[in-house]
């Protein structure tokens, strides 16, 4: 489907730093948001523009893949929105469990914003028996007991761990038992996984640092 | 944005790319996770192995803002953690008021991970009557009414934004008008500020599709 651009193999999937996995996303979403504004192809300086990174930074992130540009045209938003998705393997939907309604769960099941990247929330579990058989935001919450048969009955992908730190390595146990295949842990302590079971930790303080060094730049400009 | 090279004067930090910053602030948790574990110092390749980066580009990273490493001894982890909190502005403490007590407000309430990287939240602020006078981990939940005296009186930096995506925009305007300087939004839109606020958005699809990927990879490999 793709074909490699330089000579030499391609890498491995497993061999592409993180940070370009992570910048995939950003092109995605940015893509996205050219299509809904009416452009039918952009070029790497434009993303990069988009996004503050040189126009050489997103070709060869992109390089790792393959090439998607066009003598002239440069990339079809589409086309490499496509490509994107199946690199990212999005090109599908992802079931997805929750375990752990709290705030942060609760908030979880009514984030607008992983439906349309290709996520489904399935199901949500809870071991606080007051929780369990109410509804939040459509969802079921389910007992944590039922968790080994959920996730094999309805073939889940992924979960999203959001219980306090204290039970997090509890829960992400429980949902590799039952085969999940991926973690995304937010609870602010690094899990144990198994070989053959990734996971990806979400780290609130790191929007807020970047806004303070935009803040923080501009005093240190304005004072000098 | 072309990446300066060795020579030459050190850019503006206005210039830095975002992709840049938002890798000082792994860098940053990266050392402070070595510091717990014992080690006094580290260097580029370590600390790019733990986190997915070539040495190269952590080298590259760091020389936008100088020149921090011994010879023979590489970074001094407790040195390079006060460096790029000087860098980041987080070397002094960051007043910070919430907007919205949803779900999503109440889970940044009670979320750890603020306080030890300088981020205090001050205040938090809902239209909800029903709400105004609770207390939701221990901050008390205020008019948004008063917003524009408690950002002048406490002396508040930024402000978070978790309101539904409808009510984004009127939340941010009420506190640039009130002073912030920087915004967190977690509402899926994309805010329009004045010239001098900043602002980061937070999109927690991204992490799902980090995963995803990982596990698209790893079915790939074994299929082929």
């Amino acid at each position: 489907m793709s074909s490699p651009k330089s000579p030499g193999p391609r890498p491995e999937p497993a061999t592409v730093p993180a940070a370009v996995v992570s910048r995939l996303s950003l092109y995605l979403r940015e893509l996205q948001h050219l299509v809904v504004e009416g452009a039918q192809t952009t070029n790497s300086s434009q993303l990069g523009e988009r996004l503050g990174f040189s126009d050489a930074q997103v070709r060869k992130d992109l390089a790792y893949f393959g090439n998607f540009g066009h003598p002239g045209i440069g990339y079809r938003c589409d086309e490499l929105i496509s490509e994107i998705r199946r690199i990212l393997g999005t090109d599908r939907r992802w079931t997805v469990v929750l375990v752990g309604v709290g705030n942060l769960g609760r908030a979880l099941l009514g984030y607008r914003g992983f439906e349309p990247q290709g996520f489904s929330l399935a199901a949500a579990f809870d071991s606080d028996p007051a929780k369990v058989g109410t509804q939040v935001e459509g969802v079921e919450i389910l007992a944590i007991d039922r968790l080994t048969e959920i996730v094999a009955e309805r073939q889940i992908d992924l979960g999203l761990v959001a219980v306090p730190a204290a039970h997090a390595q509890a829960a992400a146990d429980r949902l590799v038992a039952a085969g999940v295949r991926g973690i995304v842990n937010f609870a602010p302590v690094t899990l144990a996984l198994p070989e053959g079971v990734s996971q990806v930790g979400v780290d609130l303080a790191r929007e807020l640092e970047q806004v303070a060094f935009a803040v923080a730049s501009r005093l240190r400009s304005t004072e000098s």
